[in-house]
């Protein structure tokens, strides 16, 4: 497994692949791994000759008053659990690297950006796709394999590589979660011990819904104010509860096959996200 | 020499080019083909073992006040330059196959596109940096050729291609003029014959500048005066005329070898474009 931290180098291991016929997958990372990205990894392993794994704070998709500083990092370990699943390369560039003095060029899907997360994060999507759109540049992909708590990312990201053609084909992973259904999440380790058992019920509350649904419920309301409540209940600041369609982000009317509940809740000063398909 | 309308047919046959080790090379246009484009595929035709131009009123670079509409178009005759050129194939998509309904997908080197043409045509070079990404993300070129004429275009560009790590060089040619010294542009077609003469004047108030420069002028301001003054003699109403770096677009303080002088003029109802380097 070969560690690489500047792009040029990257880009010439990457021609020599592509010139020896060989499918490349990547996983784009921020590090600090978890079984949700080990996950992920497997996946695209599957998929690909050569693998590479991307491991980058992007400080782009972190908002001013956000946690890009204390942002969980351990490349150590990162790099013992890549090796164990096969990686062929980690690309783990600097900030500088990606992005140089005077960087002010950016790729936003508009408007989706500004939807669920982007509501209170009007920076976070722009800064995912400019990454992403330079990782795939770099590194070429055929297969690039994203995750599915971050559900709206995955959606955005497939929109960008449809509008602006690009050649690579983006596989989604399920959600990894602990025994007691929180999703796992690199955040999760700023939450205090209460907090960390409260936040169970992030799941419990997705999953309460679904049930309604399997019963009957269709009106997006009483799905919404069902799951606030047990939320709130256990100390949750809810930034939103959204019930919109999978595909294009937009509100539903009515709870349906393909409907995304999708929630967003701060427990102190730490915010999760989490979601369930219908 | 093939005609191809489709982006998925364009892929395809780029996909067998590239299998074969060829050098592509692209030469965007919005058609309406003048020398200036010519020269343009010729410098591309010697660099490149498969070349394409691609031939596409790009609605996006128009605002809702411009000349899209009426923008002149002659495919016939567009194919019958490029045949005798060698081009290889002529990319011509419809406005759905490039922005298909619901299109959000935007690139944009922020700030440097609000300078210059970018004050007068704020979302110009949003359109212009999307558009040529797609064509680069489908037509996957080795080198792509743009004119000087668009000056800042091409910077804005070569600033695209570098941050988001494209793999593409970047070539430009030169302006090419009509005997007048008038650049030549398809949007000269609009102008009525008094227009057309008066329209020199842009050139020459260049040059005027580009003289007094060699005696030993350094200050903008007065070179500004002295072009506003001869180009409003004959009828042009001045968008801007500037002085500012070739690389940075960055106004200058004293003129020097590098500084770019650039001026936007309206005869009646006819932006033009001009540029010289000191």
């Amino acid at each position: 497994m070969q560690l690489v931290r500047s792009v040029s180098q990257a880009k010439k291991i990457i021609a020599s692949i592509k010139k020896r016929g060989m499918k490349i997958g990547l996983v784009p990372t921020m590090g600090y791994l978890h079984e949700g990205h080990l996950s992920l990894v497997r996946i695209a392993r599957k998929k690909c000759d050569f693998l590479v794994v991307s491991v980058f704070v992007n400080p782009t998709q972190f908002g001013p008053e956000e946690d890009f500083r204390k942002y969980p990092r351990d490349l150590k370990r990162d790099l013992r659990l890549l090796k164990l699943e096969g990686v062929d390369l980690v690309f783990y560039p600097s900030v500088s690297q990606m992005y140089p003095d005077g960087f002010r060029t950016y790729v936003e899907v508009v408007e989706w950006s500004r939807l669920l997360c982007g509501a209170s994060r009007p920076i976070h999507f722009r800064g995912v796709t400019t990454v992403v759109l330079k990782f795939f540049n770099i590194v070429q992909p055929d297969i690039a394999v994203f995750g599915s708590k971050d559900f709206q990312q995955a959606v955005i990201i497939k929109k960008m590589v449809k509008e602006l053609n690009l050649n690579v084909r983006i596989v989604t992973g399920r959600i990894v979660r602990e025994s007691d259904g929180l999703a796992m999440s690199s955040r999760n380790k700023y939450l205090s011990e209460k907090e960390r058992k409260n936040a169970a019920v992030l799941y419990q509350s997705l999953k309460s819904v679904k049930r309604a649904y399997k019963k009957g419920l269709r009106k997006p309301r009483p799905a919404v104010e069902m799951m606030a409540k047990m939320i709130e209940q256990k100390g949750g600041g809810i930034d939103y509860i959204q019930t919109v369609d999978k595909d294009t982000l937009e509100p539903v009317k009515k709870l349906k096959k393909g409907t995304l509940i999708a929630v967003a809740v701060f427990f102190g000063r730490t915010r999760l996200i989490d979601n369930i398909l219908l």
